[in-house]
Protein backbone atom coordinates (compact mmCIF):
# COMPACT_ATOMS: atom_id res chain seq x y z
CA UNK A 1 0.00 0.00 0.00
CA UNK A 2 1.16 3.59 -0.76
CA UNK A 3 0.96 6.41 2.19
CA UNK A 4 -2.04 7.71 1.04
CA UNK A 5 -4.01 4.43 0.90
CA UNK A 6 -2.55 4.83 4.60
CA UNK A 7 -3.88 8.17 5.85
CA UNK A 8 -7.68 7.31 3.60
CA UNK A 9 -8.14 4.37 6.01
CA UNK A 10 -7.05 6.28 8.87
CA UNK A 11 -9.04 9.20 8.24
CA UNK A 12 -12.11 6.40 7.84
CA UNK A 13 -11.69 4.61 10.50
CA UNK A 14 -10.44 7.84 13.08
CA UNK A 15 -14.56 9.16 11.85
CA UNK A 16 -16.00 6.17 12.89
CA UNK A 17 -14.40 6.11 16.51
CA UNK A 18 -14.23 9.43 17.28
CA UNK A 19 -17.81 10.39 19.71
CA UNK A 20 -20.56 11.85 17.32
CA UNK A 21 -22.67 13.54 20.26
CA UNK A 22 -23.97 16.89 20.85
CA UNK A 23 -21.47 17.54 23.73
CA UNK A 24 -19.47 20.24 22.80
CA UNK A 25 -16.53 18.41 24.12
CA UNK A 26 -17.10 15.64 21.42
CA UNK A 27 -17.20 18.25 18.39
CA UNK A 28 -14.47 19.96 19.69
CA UNK A 29 -12.35 16.40 19.84
CA UNK A 30 -13.61 15.79 16.38
CA UNK A 31 -12.71 19.58 15.02
CA UNK A 32 -9.28 18.35 15.18
CA UNK A 33 -8.82 15.01 15.03
CA UNK A 34 -10.82 14.83 11.82
CA UNK A 35 -8.66 18.11 10.46
CA UNK A 36 -6.81 16.52 7.51
CA UNK A 37 -2.79 16.64 8.05
CA UNK A 38 -0.65 13.79 6.72
CA UNK A 39 -1.29 10.83 8.97
CA UNK A 40 2.29 10.33 9.00
CA UNK A 41 2.49 8.62 12.46
CA UNK A 42 -0.14 6.52 11.86
CA UNK A 43 0.70 5.37 8.43
CA UNK A 44 4.29 4.47 9.31
CA UNK A 45 2.59 2.61 11.91
CA UNK A 46 0.52 0.66 9.71
CA UNK A 47 3.46 0.32 7.15
CA UNK A 48 5.26 -1.18 9.61
CA UNK A 49 3.02 -3.79 10.21
CA UNK A 50 2.64 -4.70 6.73
CA UNK A 51 5.96 -4.95 6.50
CA UNK A 52 6.45 -7.27 9.41
CA UNK A 53 3.25 -9.24 8.24
CA UNK A 54 1.46 -8.76 10.86
CA UNK A 55 -2.14 -8.28 11.07
CA UNK A 56 -2.95 -4.45 9.52
CA UNK A 57 -6.58 -4.65 10.84
CA UNK A 58 -5.80 -5.23 14.46
CA UNK A 59 -3.08 -2.00 14.14
CA UNK A 60 -5.66 -0.10 12.52
CA UNK A 61 -7.00 1.11 16.24
CA UNK A 62 -3.37 1.85 17.64
CA UNK A 63 -2.39 3.72 14.30
CA UNK A 64 -5.62 6.11 15.25
CA UNK A 65 -4.56 6.04 19.19
CA UNK A 66 -1.29 7.60 17.76
CA UNK A 67 -3.06 10.32 15.56
CA UNK A 68 -5.42 11.23 18.60
CA UNK A 69 -2.42 11.96 20.62
CA UNK A 70 -0.81 13.40 18.25
CA UNK A 71 -4.02 15.88 17.95
CA UNK A 72 -4.27 16.63 21.40
CA UNK A 73 -0.50 17.49 21.84
CA UNK A 74 -1.42 20.08 18.90
CA UNK A 75 -4.22 21.51 20.73
CA UNK A 76 -2.55 22.15 24.02
CA UNK A 77 0.76 23.55 22.27
CA UNK A 78 -1.30 26.46 20.23
CA UNK A 79 -3.04 27.39 23.63
CA UNK A 80 -2.50 30.77 24.69
CA UNK A 81 0.09 30.39 27.69
CA UNK A 82 1.78 27.99 25.18
CA UNK A 83 2.18 28.82 21.84
CA UNK A 84 -0.87 30.69 21.69
CA UNK A 85 -1.29 30.31 17.97
CA UNK A 86 -4.65 31.40 16.01
CA UNK A 87 -3.92 28.70 13.20
CA UNK A 88 -3.49 24.99 12.32
CA UNK A 89 -3.62 23.71 8.93
CA UNK A 90 -5.31 26.58 7.84
CA UNK A 91 -8.22 26.42 10.03
CA UNK A 92 -8.92 28.39 13.41
CA UNK A 93 -7.17 26.67 16.05
CA UNK A 94 -9.37 24.58 18.70
CA UNK A 95 -9.49 27.26 21.34
CA UNK A 96 -10.58 30.27 18.80
CA UNK A 97 -13.29 27.77 17.85
CA UNK A 98 -14.26 26.15 20.71
CA UNK A 99 -12.42 28.41 23.85
CA UNK A 100 -9.76 27.74 26.43
CA UNK A 101 -11.78 25.61 28.42
CA UNK A 102 -13.35 23.77 26.01
CA UNK A 103 -10.06 23.15 24.43
CA UNK A 104 -7.93 21.58 27.13
CA UNK A 105 -10.64 19.31 27.84
CA UNK A 106 -10.60 18.40 24.10
CA UNK A 107 -6.81 17.75 24.43
CA UNK A 108 -7.49 15.65 27.69
CA UNK A 109 -10.29 14.24 25.82
CA UNK A 110 -8.49 13.07 22.81
CA UNK A 111 -5.51 11.70 24.76
CA UNK A 112 -7.64 9.63 27.29
CA UNK A 113 -9.84 8.33 24.51
CA UNK A 114 -6.82 7.23 22.47
CA UNK A 115 -6.00 4.71 25.52
CA UNK A 116 -10.05 3.75 25.64
CA UNK A 117 -9.69 2.50 22.41
CA UNK A 118 -6.31 0.99 22.26
CA UNK A 119 -7.68 -1.15 25.66
CA UNK A 120 -11.43 -1.95 23.65
CA UNK A 121 -9.29 -3.16 21.27
CA UNK A 122 -6.68 -5.39 23.11
CA UNK A 123 -9.72 -7.25 24.86
CA UNK A 124 -11.34 -7.93 22.14
CA UNK A 125 -9.45 -10.94 20.86
CA UNK A 126 -8.48 -13.21 23.76
CA UNK A 127 -4.79 -14.16 22.98
CA UNK A 128 -3.87 -10.87 21.79
CA UNK A 129 -3.67 -9.08 25.26
CA UNK A 130 0.19 -9.39 26.29
CA UNK A 131 1.01 -7.68 22.24
CA UNK A 132 -1.31 -5.50 22.63
CA UNK A 133 -0.42 -4.54 26.11
CA UNK A 134 3.20 -4.07 25.00
CA UNK A 135 2.08 -2.28 22.07
CA UNK A 136 0.11 -0.15 23.94
CA UNK A 137 2.96 0.63 26.46
CA UNK A 138 5.47 1.72 23.73
CA UNK A 139 2.56 4.24 22.90
CA UNK A 140 2.09 5.32 26.29
CA UNK A 141 5.95 5.65 26.63
CA UNK A 142 6.58 7.81 23.70
CA UNK A 143 3.52 10.06 24.43
CA UNK A 144 5.01 10.16 27.57
CA UNK A 145 6.55 12.03 30.49
CA UNK A 146 10.59 11.10 29.17
CA UNK A 147 9.19 11.19 26.47
CA UNK A 148 7.10 13.64 24.24
CA UNK A 149 5.55 15.88 27.21
CA UNK A 150 9.08 15.61 28.34
CA UNK A 151 10.25 17.43 25.22
CA UNK A 152 7.67 20.28 24.58
CA UNK A 153 8.30 21.16 28.28
CA UNK A 154 12.18 21.36 27.66
CA UNK A 155 11.35 23.01 24.56
CA UNK A 156 9.24 26.15 26.42
CA UNK A 157 11.81 25.93 28.68
CA UNK A 158 14.85 25.92 26.73
CA UNK A 159 14.88 29.86 26.31
CA UNK A 160 15.68 30.07 30.31
CA UNK A 161 18.85 30.08 31.30
CA UNK A 162 20.77 27.39 29.19
CA UNK A 163 24.84 28.40 27.96
CA UNK A 164 25.45 28.49 24.52
CA UNK A 165 27.57 25.74 24.47
CA UNK A 166 24.82 23.60 26.05
CA UNK A 167 22.52 24.71 22.45
CA UNK A 168 23.29 21.18 20.39
CA UNK A 169 22.83 18.98 23.62
CA UNK A 170 19.71 20.72 24.77
CA UNK A 171 18.19 20.91 20.84
CA UNK A 172 18.68 17.00 20.95
CA UNK A 173 17.07 16.18 24.28
CA UNK A 174 14.11 18.71 22.89
CA UNK A 175 13.69 16.97 19.59
CA UNK A 176 14.53 13.32 20.60
CA UNK A 177 11.42 13.78 22.88
CA UNK A 178 9.09 16.42 21.14
CA UNK A 179 8.74 14.69 17.85
CA UNK A 180 11.20 11.53 17.64
CA UNK A 181 10.07 9.75 20.47
CA UNK A 182 6.32 9.10 18.90
CA UNK A 183 7.72 8.11 16.24
CA UNK A 184 9.98 5.49 17.83
CA UNK A 185 6.70 4.93 20.40
CA UNK A 186 4.57 4.08 17.39
CA UNK A 187 7.14 1.68 15.03
CA UNK A 188 7.79 -0.04 18.21
CA UNK A 189 4.05 -0.74 18.77
CA UNK A 190 4.32 -2.09 15.57
CA UNK A 191 6.61 -4.37 15.92
CA UNK A 192 4.97 -5.71 19.22
CA UNK A 193 1.88 -6.21 17.67
CA UNK A 194 3.81 -8.04 14.78
CA UNK A 195 5.67 -10.06 16.82
CA UNK A 196 9.25 -8.61 15.74
CA UNK A 197 12.49 -10.06 16.85
CA UNK A 198 14.71 -7.74 19.02
CA UNK A 199 16.97 -7.27 15.94
CA UNK A 200 14.01 -5.64 14.00
CA UNK A 201 13.10 -4.14 17.04
CA UNK A 202 16.01 -2.26 17.15
CA UNK A 203 16.03 -1.40 13.78
CA UNK A 204 12.94 -0.11 14.18
CA UNK A 205 14.15 1.73 17.05
CA UNK A 206 17.20 3.39 15.28
CA UNK A 207 15.30 4.11 12.48
CA UNK A 208 11.99 6.16 13.98
CA UNK A 209 14.91 7.98 16.16
CA UNK A 210 17.16 9.13 13.12
CA UNK A 211 14.01 9.84 10.89
CA UNK A 212 11.75 11.85 13.59
CA UNK A 213 15.09 14.17 14.20
CA UNK A 214 15.40 14.17 10.48
CA UNK A 215 11.71 15.33 10.53
CA UNK A 216 12.01 18.15 12.84
CA UNK A 217 15.53 19.17 11.11
CA UNK A 218 13.95 19.87 7.77
CA UNK A 219 10.67 21.47 9.93
CA UNK A 220 13.39 23.94 11.04
CA UNK A 221 14.88 24.57 7.72
CA UNK A 222 11.75 24.87 5.51
CA UNK A 223 10.38 27.44 8.46
CA UNK A 224 13.66 29.84 7.99
CA UNK A 225 13.94 29.05 4.23
CA UNK A 226 9.98 29.48 3.67
CA UNK A 227 9.82 32.49 5.47
CA UNK A 228 13.28 34.54 4.89
CA UNK A 229 16.72 32.57 4.12
CA UNK A 230 18.91 33.36 6.63
CA UNK A 231 21.72 31.47 5.48
CA UNK A 232 24.96 31.21 7.73
CA UNK A 233 23.02 32.79 10.57
CA UNK A 234 25.24 31.63 13.48
CA UNK A 235 24.19 29.89 16.62
CA UNK A 236 21.81 31.04 18.61
CA UNK A 237 17.85 30.78 19.22
CA UNK A 238 14.75 31.27 16.55
CA UNK A 239 14.50 35.46 17.00
CA UNK A 240 10.48 35.09 16.65
CA UNK A 241 10.09 31.79 18.94
CA UNK A 242 12.32 32.04 21.31
CA UNK A 243 13.31 28.44 20.80
CA UNK A 244 15.83 26.29 19.50
CA UNK A 245 15.96 25.07 16.49
CA UNK A 246 18.02 23.29 13.91
CA UNK A 247 18.21 26.43 11.84
CA UNK A 248 18.86 28.65 14.77
CA UNK A 249 21.71 26.77 16.23
CA UNK A 250 23.52 25.01 13.16
CA UNK A 251 22.56 27.54 10.50
CA UNK A 252 20.60 26.70 7.22
CA UNK A 253 23.61 25.25 5.35
CA UNK A 254 24.49 22.69 8.96
CA UNK A 255 21.24 22.43 9.54
CA UNK A 256 21.58 21.09 5.96
CA UNK A 257 24.02 18.85 6.59
CA UNK A 258 22.32 17.63 10.39
CA UNK A 259 20.00 16.52 8.14
CA UNK A 260 21.92 14.81 5.36
CA UNK A 261 23.50 12.54 8.42
CA UNK A 262 20.18 12.13 9.73
CA UNK A 263 18.80 10.49 6.74
CA UNK A 264 21.65 8.16 6.15
CA UNK A 265 21.12 7.24 9.69
CA UNK A 266 17.73 6.29 9.15
CA UNK A 267 18.04 4.78 5.81
CA UNK A 268 21.13 2.52 7.32
CA UNK A 269 19.38 1.71 10.10
CA UNK A 270 16.79 -0.69 7.63
CA UNK A 271 19.61 -3.10 6.89
CA UNK A 272 17.72 -6.22 8.75
CA UNK A 273 14.37 -5.01 6.01
CA UNK A 274 15.76 -5.06 2.92
CA UNK A 275 14.06 -4.48 0.13
CA UNK A 276 10.73 -4.62 2.24
CA UNK A 277 11.92 -1.29 3.60
CA UNK A 278 11.21 0.61 0.16
CA UNK A 279 8.48 2.73 1.55
CA UNK A 280 10.68 3.80 4.75
CA UNK A 281 13.57 4.71 2.61
CA UNK A 282 11.58 6.87 0.10
CA UNK A 283 10.11 8.73 3.01
CA UNK A 284 13.23 9.76 4.92
CA UNK A 285 14.89 10.89 1.55
CA UNK A 286 11.61 12.36 0.52
CA UNK A 287 12.21 14.84 3.81
CA UNK A 288 15.54 15.62 2.45
CA UNK A 289 14.00 16.58 -1.12
CA UNK A 290 11.36 18.92 0.61
CA UNK A 291 13.69 21.85 1.55
CA UNK A 292 15.85 22.13 -1.59
CA UNK B 1 -7.15 -1.94 57.22
CA UNK B 2 -8.30 1.41 58.63
CA UNK B 3 -8.45 4.42 55.40
CA UNK B 4 -5.35 5.84 56.93
CA UNK B 5 -3.90 2.73 56.53
CA UNK B 6 -4.48 2.63 53.08
CA UNK B 7 -3.95 5.96 52.57
CA UNK B 8 -0.62 5.60 53.80
CA UNK B 9 0.38 3.00 51.38
CA UNK B 10 -1.28 4.91 48.68
CA UNK B 11 1.27 7.88 49.92
CA UNK B 12 4.47 5.81 49.57
CA UNK B 13 3.95 4.74 46.64
CA UNK B 14 3.18 7.49 44.48
CA UNK B 15 6.62 8.73 45.97
CA UNK B 16 8.44 5.94 44.73
CA UNK B 17 6.18 5.66 41.36
CA UNK B 18 6.43 9.44 40.12
CA UNK B 19 9.72 10.16 38.29
CA UNK B 20 12.12 12.47 40.51
CA UNK B 21 14.55 14.13 38.02
CA UNK B 22 15.63 17.42 37.91
CA UNK B 23 13.11 17.95 34.98
CA UNK B 24 10.80 20.68 35.93
CA UNK B 25 7.30 19.21 34.40
CA UNK B 26 8.79 15.88 37.36
CA UNK B 27 8.85 18.65 39.89
CA UNK B 28 5.15 20.17 38.71
CA UNK B 29 3.59 16.93 38.60
CA UNK B 30 5.28 15.56 42.05
CA UNK B 31 3.76 18.99 43.81
CA UNK B 32 -0.01 18.48 42.73
CA UNK B 33 0.13 14.42 43.50
CA UNK B 34 2.28 14.46 46.74
CA UNK B 35 0.41 17.75 47.86
CA UNK B 36 -1.55 15.25 50.43
CA UNK B 37 -5.31 14.92 50.54
CA UNK B 38 -7.66 12.19 51.42
CA UNK B 39 -6.26 9.69 48.92
CA UNK B 40 -10.27 8.85 49.20
CA UNK B 41 -10.60 6.97 45.60
CA UNK B 42 -7.58 5.21 45.63
CA UNK B 43 -7.86 3.87 49.28
CA UNK B 44 -11.68 2.56 48.39
CA UNK B 45 -9.91 0.75 45.28
CA UNK B 46 -7.95 -1.28 47.53
CA UNK B 47 -10.53 -1.60 50.24
CA UNK B 48 -12.93 -3.01 47.65
CA UNK B 49 -9.88 -5.15 46.47
CA UNK B 50 -9.68 -6.18 50.16
CA UNK B 51 -13.16 -7.13 50.62
CA UNK B 52 -13.19 -9.51 47.89
CA UNK B 53 -10.23 -11.22 48.75
CA UNK B 54 -8.00 -9.78 45.91
CA UNK B 55 -4.46 -9.19 45.72
CA UNK B 56 -4.02 -5.70 47.19
CA UNK B 57 0.21 -5.32 46.46
CA UNK B 58 -1.11 -6.18 42.57
CA UNK B 59 -3.94 -3.43 43.19
CA UNK B 60 -2.03 -0.54 45.02
CA UNK B 61 -0.06 0.86 41.43
CA UNK B 62 -3.85 1.29 40.17
CA UNK B 63 -5.01 2.82 42.89
CA UNK B 64 -1.61 4.98 42.51
CA UNK B 65 -2.50 5.31 38.54
CA UNK B 66 -6.49 6.70 39.94
CA UNK B 67 -5.11 9.45 41.89
CA UNK B 68 -2.57 10.54 39.71
CA UNK B 69 -5.83 10.93 37.36
CA UNK B 70 -7.52 12.83 40.02
CA UNK B 71 -4.66 15.49 40.91
CA UNK B 72 -4.12 16.26 36.81
CA UNK B 73 -8.12 16.56 36.75
CA UNK B 74 -7.47 19.00 39.56
CA UNK B 75 -4.40 20.40 37.99
CA UNK B 76 -6.08 22.07 34.91
CA UNK B 77 -9.65 22.38 37.01
CA UNK B 78 -7.40 25.20 37.92
CA UNK B 79 -6.29 26.36 35.37
CA UNK B 80 -6.89 29.97 34.13
CA UNK B 81 -9.30 30.02 31.59
CA UNK B 82 -10.83 27.14 33.63
CA UNK B 83 -12.10 28.17 37.73
CA UNK B 84 -8.79 29.88 37.12
CA UNK B 85 -7.97 29.20 41.46
CA UNK B 86 -5.32 30.47 42.90
CA UNK B 87 -5.42 28.09 46.28
CA UNK B 88 -5.73 24.17 46.17
CA UNK B 89 -5.75 22.37 49.68
CA UNK B 90 -4.23 25.87 51.27
CA UNK B 91 -1.21 25.61 49.00
CA UNK B 92 -0.91 27.62 45.87
CA UNK B 93 -1.94 25.90 42.64
CA UNK B 94 0.32 24.50 39.90
CA UNK B 95 0.29 26.94 37.78
CA UNK B 96 0.52 29.68 39.85
CA UNK B 97 4.33 27.76 41.56
CA UNK B 98 5.08 26.59 37.85
CA UNK B 99 3.27 28.93 35.56
CA UNK B 100 0.54 28.00 32.51
CA UNK B 101 2.48 26.03 30.33
CA UNK B 102 4.26 23.59 33.08
CA UNK B 103 0.96 23.41 34.60
CA UNK B 104 -0.42 22.39 31.50
CA UNK B 105 2.44 19.79 30.54
CA UNK B 106 2.20 18.50 34.18
CA UNK B 107 -1.45 17.20 33.62
CA UNK B 108 -1.00 15.93 30.49
CA UNK B 109 1.78 14.41 32.04
CA UNK B 110 0.07 12.58 35.33
CA UNK B 111 -3.07 11.41 33.17
CA UNK B 112 -0.05 9.98 30.39
CA UNK B 113 1.68 8.43 33.72
CA UNK B 114 -0.92 7.03 34.59
CA UNK B 115 -1.74 4.36 31.95
CA UNK B 116 2.50 4.19 31.94
CA UNK B 117 2.33 3.14 35.60
CA UNK B 118 -1.15 0.43 35.11
CA UNK B 119 0.60 -1.00 31.79
CA UNK B 120 3.80 -1.67 33.18
CA UNK B 121 2.01 -3.13 36.30
CA UNK B 122 -0.06 -5.39 33.54
CA UNK B 123 2.72 -7.00 32.17
CA UNK B 124 4.92 -8.08 34.97
CA UNK B 125 3.08 -10.94 35.75
CA UNK B 126 2.20 -12.83 32.57
CA UNK B 127 -1.06 -14.47 33.19
CA UNK B 128 -2.72 -11.64 34.61
CA UNK B 129 -2.72 -9.59 31.44
CA UNK B 130 -6.89 -10.06 30.71
CA UNK B 131 -7.83 -8.61 34.45
CA UNK B 132 -5.21 -6.22 34.44
CA UNK B 133 -6.41 -5.35 30.87
CA UNK B 134 -10.24 -4.61 32.10
CA UNK B 135 -8.88 -3.04 35.33
CA UNK B 136 -7.18 -0.32 33.32
CA UNK B 137 -10.39 0.05 30.75
CA UNK B 138 -12.87 0.77 33.75
CA UNK B 139 -10.47 3.18 35.01
CA UNK B 140 -10.17 4.99 31.53
CA UNK B 141 -13.37 4.64 30.75
CA UNK B 142 -14.36 6.80 33.87
CA UNK B 143 -11.83 9.20 33.48
CA UNK B 144 -12.72 9.77 30.00
CA UNK B 145 -14.86 11.64 27.64
CA UNK B 146 -17.86 10.20 28.49
CA UNK B 147 -17.23 10.08 31.98
CA UNK B 148 -15.29 12.70 34.32
CA UNK B 149 -14.14 14.64 31.39
CA UNK B 150 -17.29 14.77 29.56
CA UNK B 151 -18.82 15.99 33.36
CA UNK B 152 -16.09 18.35 33.47
CA UNK B 153 -17.13 19.73 30.12
CA UNK B 154 -21.04 20.07 30.96
CA UNK B 155 -20.37 21.87 34.17
CA UNK B 156 -18.71 24.86 32.40
CA UNK B 157 -21.07 24.88 30.10
CA UNK B 158 -23.96 24.73 32.57
CA UNK B 159 -24.29 28.11 32.46
CA UNK B 160 -25.06 28.89 28.97
CA UNK B 161 -28.43 28.33 27.49
CA UNK B 162 -30.15 25.46 29.55
CA UNK B 163 -33.65 26.23 30.99
CA UNK B 164 -34.44 26.75 34.30
CA UNK B 165 -36.65 22.99 34.22
CA UNK B 166 -33.46 21.15 32.99
CA UNK B 167 -31.24 21.73 35.74
CA UNK B 168 -32.21 19.02 37.77
CA UNK B 169 -31.73 16.47 34.62
CA UNK B 170 -28.42 18.95 33.70
CA UNK B 171 -26.92 18.58 37.42
CA UNK B 172 -27.58 15.00 37.84
CA UNK B 173 -25.88 14.37 34.47
CA UNK B 174 -22.90 16.67 35.53
CA UNK B 175 -22.40 15.09 38.94
CA UNK B 176 -22.53 11.32 37.48
CA UNK B 177 -19.87 12.62 35.00
CA UNK B 178 -17.53 15.06 36.81
CA UNK B 179 -18.04 13.00 40.28
CA UNK B 180 -19.62 10.04 40.36
CA UNK B 181 -17.66 8.27 37.27
CA UNK B 182 -14.25 8.36 38.80
CA UNK B 183 -15.57 6.33 41.91
CA UNK B 184 -17.07 3.47 39.79
CA UNK B 185 -14.31 3.61 37.32
CA UNK B 186 -12.04 2.88 40.29
CA UNK B 187 -14.66 0.03 42.24
CA UNK B 188 -15.12 -1.92 38.54
CA UNK B 189 -11.18 -1.98 38.79
CA UNK B 190 -11.07 -3.35 41.90
CA UNK B 191 -13.69 -5.67 41.07
CA UNK B 192 -12.09 -7.23 38.05
CA UNK B 193 -8.37 -6.93 39.91
CA UNK B 194 -10.35 -9.52 41.92
CA UNK B 195 -12.20 -11.53 39.51
CA UNK B 196 -16.07 -10.30 41.12
CA UNK B 197 -18.73 -11.88 39.95
CA UNK B 198 -21.49 -9.35 38.00
CA UNK B 199 -23.51 -9.50 41.11
CA UNK B 200 -20.97 -8.06 42.94
CA UNK B 201 -19.83 -5.76 39.94
CA UNK B 202 -23.40 -4.43 39.75
CA UNK B 203 -23.37 -3.56 43.44
CA UNK B 204 -19.97 -2.12 43.89
CA UNK B 205 -21.30 0.13 40.51
CA UNK B 206 -24.40 1.21 41.99
CA UNK B 207 -22.91 2.24 45.35
CA UNK B 208 -19.77 4.26 43.45
CA UNK B 209 -22.55 5.43 41.56
CA UNK B 210 -24.63 6.83 44.72
CA UNK B 211 -21.31 7.24 46.61
CA UNK B 212 -20.13 9.73 43.88
CA UNK B 213 -23.16 11.82 44.00
CA UNK B 214 -23.99 12.05 47.58
CA UNK B 215 -20.16 13.00 47.83
CA UNK B 216 -20.99 16.33 45.55
CA UNK B 217 -24.25 16.73 47.00
CA UNK B 218 -22.61 17.00 50.47
CA UNK B 219 -19.72 19.20 49.40
CA UNK B 220 -22.04 21.37 47.38
CA UNK B 221 -24.21 21.32 50.78
CA UNK B 222 -20.82 22.23 53.01
CA UNK B 223 -19.77 24.68 50.60
CA UNK B 224 -22.98 26.96 51.15
CA UNK B 225 -22.86 25.99 54.64
CA UNK B 226 -19.70 26.88 55.51
CA UNK B 227 -19.68 30.40 54.01
CA UNK B 228 -22.88 31.56 54.37
CA UNK B 229 -26.07 30.02 55.34
CA UNK B 230 -28.75 30.24 52.34
CA UNK B 231 -31.75 27.69 53.70
CA UNK B 232 -34.57 27.54 51.75
CA UNK B 233 -32.76 29.23 48.57
CA UNK B 234 -34.82 28.35 45.34
CA UNK B 235 -33.60 26.86 42.08
CA UNK B 236 -31.01 28.33 40.37
CA UNK B 237 -27.32 28.85 39.41
CA UNK B 238 -24.88 29.20 42.16
CA UNK B 239 -23.59 33.12 42.22
CA UNK B 240 -20.28 33.04 43.07
CA UNK B 241 -19.39 30.29 40.17
CA UNK B 242 -22.49 30.62 37.63
CA UNK B 243 -22.49 26.77 38.02
CA UNK B 244 -25.02 24.36 39.06
CA UNK B 245 -24.99 22.84 42.60
CA UNK B 246 -27.30 20.50 44.56
CA UNK B 247 -27.10 23.81 46.96
CA UNK B 248 -28.03 26.45 44.01
CA UNK B 249 -30.88 23.69 42.43
CA UNK B 250 -32.27 22.05 45.86
CA UNK B 251 -31.88 24.59 48.09
CA UNK B 252 -29.47 23.45 51.41
CA UNK B 253 -32.44 21.39 52.82
CA UNK B 254 -33.49 20.01 49.44
CA UNK B 255 -29.85 19.21 49.06
CA UNK B 256 -30.04 17.58 52.55
CA UNK B 257 -32.99 15.56 51.99
CA UNK B 258 -31.36 14.01 48.19
CA UNK B 259 -28.24 13.18 50.05
CA UNK B 260 -30.16 11.42 52.52
CA UNK B 261 -31.45 9.10 49.60
CA UNK B 262 -28.25 8.46 48.07
CA UNK B 263 -27.08 7.31 51.16
CA UNK B 264 -29.54 5.03 51.72
CA UNK B 265 -28.90 3.86 48.11
CA UNK B 266 -25.39 3.60 48.23
CA UNK B 267 -25.56 1.50 51.63
CA UNK B 268 -28.75 -0.46 50.08
CA UNK B 269 -26.36 -1.81 47.06
CA UNK B 270 -24.06 -3.29 49.38
CA UNK B 271 -26.44 -6.03 50.39
CA UNK B 272 -24.71 -8.90 48.61
CA UNK B 273 -21.32 -8.30 50.73
CA UNK B 274 -22.86 -8.37 54.29
CA UNK B 275 -20.90 -7.48 56.70
CA UNK B 276 -17.42 -7.32 54.92
CA UNK B 277 -18.90 -3.50 53.23
CA UNK B 278 -18.63 -2.10 56.74
CA UNK B 279 -15.88 0.28 56.15
CA UNK B 280 -18.39 1.39 52.60
CA UNK B 281 -21.54 1.65 55.07
CA UNK B 282 -19.41 4.04 57.23
CA UNK B 283 -17.87 6.18 54.29
CA UNK B 284 -21.24 6.69 53.37
CA UNK B 285 -22.43 7.88 56.46
CA UNK B 286 -19.59 9.46 57.51
CA UNK B 287 -20.83 11.90 54.49
CA UNK B 288 -23.87 12.55 55.92
CA UNK B 289 -22.42 13.70 59.08
CA UNK B 290 -19.91 16.09 57.64
CA UNK B 291 -22.90 18.57 56.88
CA UNK B 292 -24.69 18.65 60.31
Amino acid sequence: MTLPEYRALVDERLDQLLPDGDLVLHKAMRYSALAGGKRLRPSMLLAAVDMLSGDRDEALDFACAVEMIHAYSLIHDDLPGMDDDQLRRGKPTNHVVFGVRVAILAGDGLLNFAFEVMLERALRFPGRERACLLAISEIARGAGVSGMIAGQCLDLEAGRGIAAENYEAMLEEIHAGKTAAMFVGALRAAARLSGANETELSALTEYARAFGMLFQATDDILDVVGSAPEVGKTIGKDERSGKLTYASVYGVDGARGRALNLRDRAVGALGPFGARAALFQKLAESLIDRTN
